[in-house]
């Protein structure tokens, strides 16, 4: 593996969640493969769980590690093409991918989108940008539209509680206070459409997904319905994608409660977590026995060591 | 060892001192212990000696070592239960805690009190709620009201100087500009008072601490009758307990001097630092050979590499 | 090798590019010379190549490292000798460097001029007081007057793709929006000068670098002059040295654009980057085949690993 930025870069979904599954009981077998490797993981955002969890598996795999806030550390980076760099931007983002591409083997990347301009967004900009330049294999670590560490770590998750061959997975939009990126729904969305799983997504009116996501799921406005013998309910805020970035105004009854949860199979709460505490789920589902946030936030180790695994193995 | 907050928490407080000096004589004596162990080292205040002297510790037990800065590249934590975190927090500390356990085999958690509200910063909120949810053992890189591994660094310390059996030791407070916790002094006087040590402790009218901490300790207001035949003079600011975190006017005259330094028993001098020259100390003593402030920062290793030997073991 | 902090640390030039050129040949040949080694890269400003480059070259020599950006982490330095410490300074520089001292085997620092008072930056306060209390081996990795790693990798980079015994070399003065330090184009003139080539600086009147750096360069204002038949044209902004720190009105015809090349002996562009697009080189020359900016940031790790192994082998 070259490139991992969507599931589309992935050959066999079911296989590499199998992998990841595999890593997770023997975490240390595979140590020479990356001995005397480097990846340097470039964040111009912050982050908590894919920094601590893309940096363990990499250390698992025998990996050198070197983490590089660049906003914060390094300089602001010039995206457009032909500029005239005269202004506040240091560095133009293909010298500085070049060059990080000599001192690493492998680049993690994270890049928000700015959630002002759809199409700069979803064209990907910064992250495609950095791929073409660097000249090593690079791993998304969420970019503007994606956050396939994330789904992989999902689809683990579901592989682990999953009570049938066939579960019924609902990814439910919840209030937030601020608009933040579809990079999460997006990616879940496009990763179950490929899984052996029914997947239902609801949402308030006006918060429906670029459709290039959602090929093959059900969608409703329905949340009471959806919830319906739902076997995992995946709960996430974004912003609106029609009315780019924006927060509509209304829908704080969609606050996932115990209440709801009971029209459900006795579902699992997935969450790909920071979680805003009752705006978003209340504390009683959080702190309840339904809730395996915690538990998937563990498997984005076995997610990123999957992927590295097979990215060590194409060097 | 599953936690390391205070003193109460070491079964034998001369067997760790042991242990670091017999770590000093060979450093590199235990890598096979940490072995694919991870340590995460959360900060959420500025740090120098803690961090480097406890990566190093880590890292000479051949652990891998994460550092996070979790204000600055992490996100704002919610430190209220049944909080509604339609605010500024991004994350609960609940979910934040037990997402880096899954991340790590031991956490070293720093965070200075606020110094607003005494009841919360003494109830040890943040370091008890980390500790609480983590679920992996927890080594204090200083809390609102205590640093132990600094107090173990400084026992190190003493051990190595002491020219008799029962050395006194005197604490004096120091004037500076800012209000500083009580945690160091807090934590030294509780770790003296398990010493083989006459503690004696000195500071002007006001600056009390909880007596809690001094159990044991011979406690006065006249600084110049304190010094007299000390042993080791420990140099330290701190402010108000009583009237809380308030700096009170006066008192310019507590700096340490050479001067002063003659009615002792040709004491060496000890400050945790960082230190504000001529304002806590003259240059005069810093730079003087009484003066064992940097050879006291360079055990820090030691102590904490005794610590984290004895948290690896209990894992 | 106990200071690398110019040219003049070193005994042999030539002999230290060749070192540089084998360990990039061999890069894992000397895992046994950093074993439980500790190096700690202190930066008190941005860096993008410096950190990473350096990174790299210390964990192929088998060390740990421990990278502290000072200025954000840990506390604010004073400098002053003497100085009552009643302001915003929270630790002395001769404490600070001490105690890192007992954590490091070899320390590297950063640490960029004011460009207000030129004498205390040409007197290197900064650099020269953490070298001298310390107490270990120090590496400049960019003080106020000098990049000397930058120089070597410049040097390697020379020796790679120079077709001729004696190669001319042209350091060129580029436009740019702010005023930078002298410390590049200081440091690469004092490693020309030692080299075996011939060395012309050109620059706009009033851009007279410091002569202490400079001796056996030609010197000259004309720029189509200056390129003639050169092999190797360094391209470089810098603010004056006589109007010290400042930027001279005018002058912005001096970017090196293609047209401007053909005098040359099909030279190769070279930069120590970040570079200003179309500021300082035009897109035409960085994305040509001429330019070998990336392949020279690439020898960064060669430079500084070839460094670190000669210091390695001096503890």
């Amino acid at each position: 593996m070259r490139l991992f930025s969507s599931v589309n870069d992935v050959q066999d979904v079911d296989a590499l969640a199998k992998e990841a599954l595999a890593l997770k009981a023997s975490p240390f077998a595979y140590q020479q493969l990356g001995k005397n490797k480097t990846i340097c993981l470039v964040f111009l955002n912050p982050s908590l769980r894919t920094r601590l969890s893309t940096q363990k598996a990499a250390q698992n795999l025998g990996m050198n590690v070197i983490v590089l806030n660049i906003d914060k550390e390094g300089w602001a980076l010039e995206l457009q093409d032909g500029a005239v760099m005269n202004g506040t931007s240091v560095e133009h983002i293909k010298d500085a991918a070049a060059v990080m591409g000599e001192y690493a083997d492998i680049i993690g990347l994270r890049s928000f989108p700015g959630l002002k301009d759809r199409d700069e967004d979803y064209s990907e900009a910064i992250f495609n940008k950095f791929v073409k330049y660097c000249n090593v294999p690079v791993v998304s670590l969420e970019s503007a539209t994606r956050h396939p560490l994330q789904s992989l770590a999902d689809l683990v998750t579901i592989e682990e509680f999953k009570t049938k061959l066939r579960p019924k997975v609902v990814l439910t939009w919840a209030p937030h206070i601020k608009a933040l990126p579809q990079a999460v729904p997006n990616s879940f969305a496009e990763w179950m459409c490929k899984a052996n799983v029914d997947f239902v997504i609801t949402h308030p009116e006006g918060y429906e997904l670029n459709r290039d996501f959602t090929q093959g799921a059900t969608i409703t406005n329905d949340q009471d319905e959806a919830l319906i013998d739902a076997d995992f309910v995946y709960v996430k805020n974004w912003s609106a994608y029609e009315l780019y970035g924006k927060v509509l105004p209304g829908n704080d009854d969609w606050m996932l409660t115990l209440d709801k949860l009971k029209a459900t199979n006795n579902a699992k709460v997935m969450h790909c977590l920071p979680v805003r505490r009752n705006v978003e789920l209340s504390d009683e589902v959080l702190d309840s026995e339904s809730s395996v946030v915690i538990h998937e936030a563990g498997n984005r180790v076995w997610a990123a060591q999957a992927v590295l695994k097979q990215m060590l193995e194409s060097l």
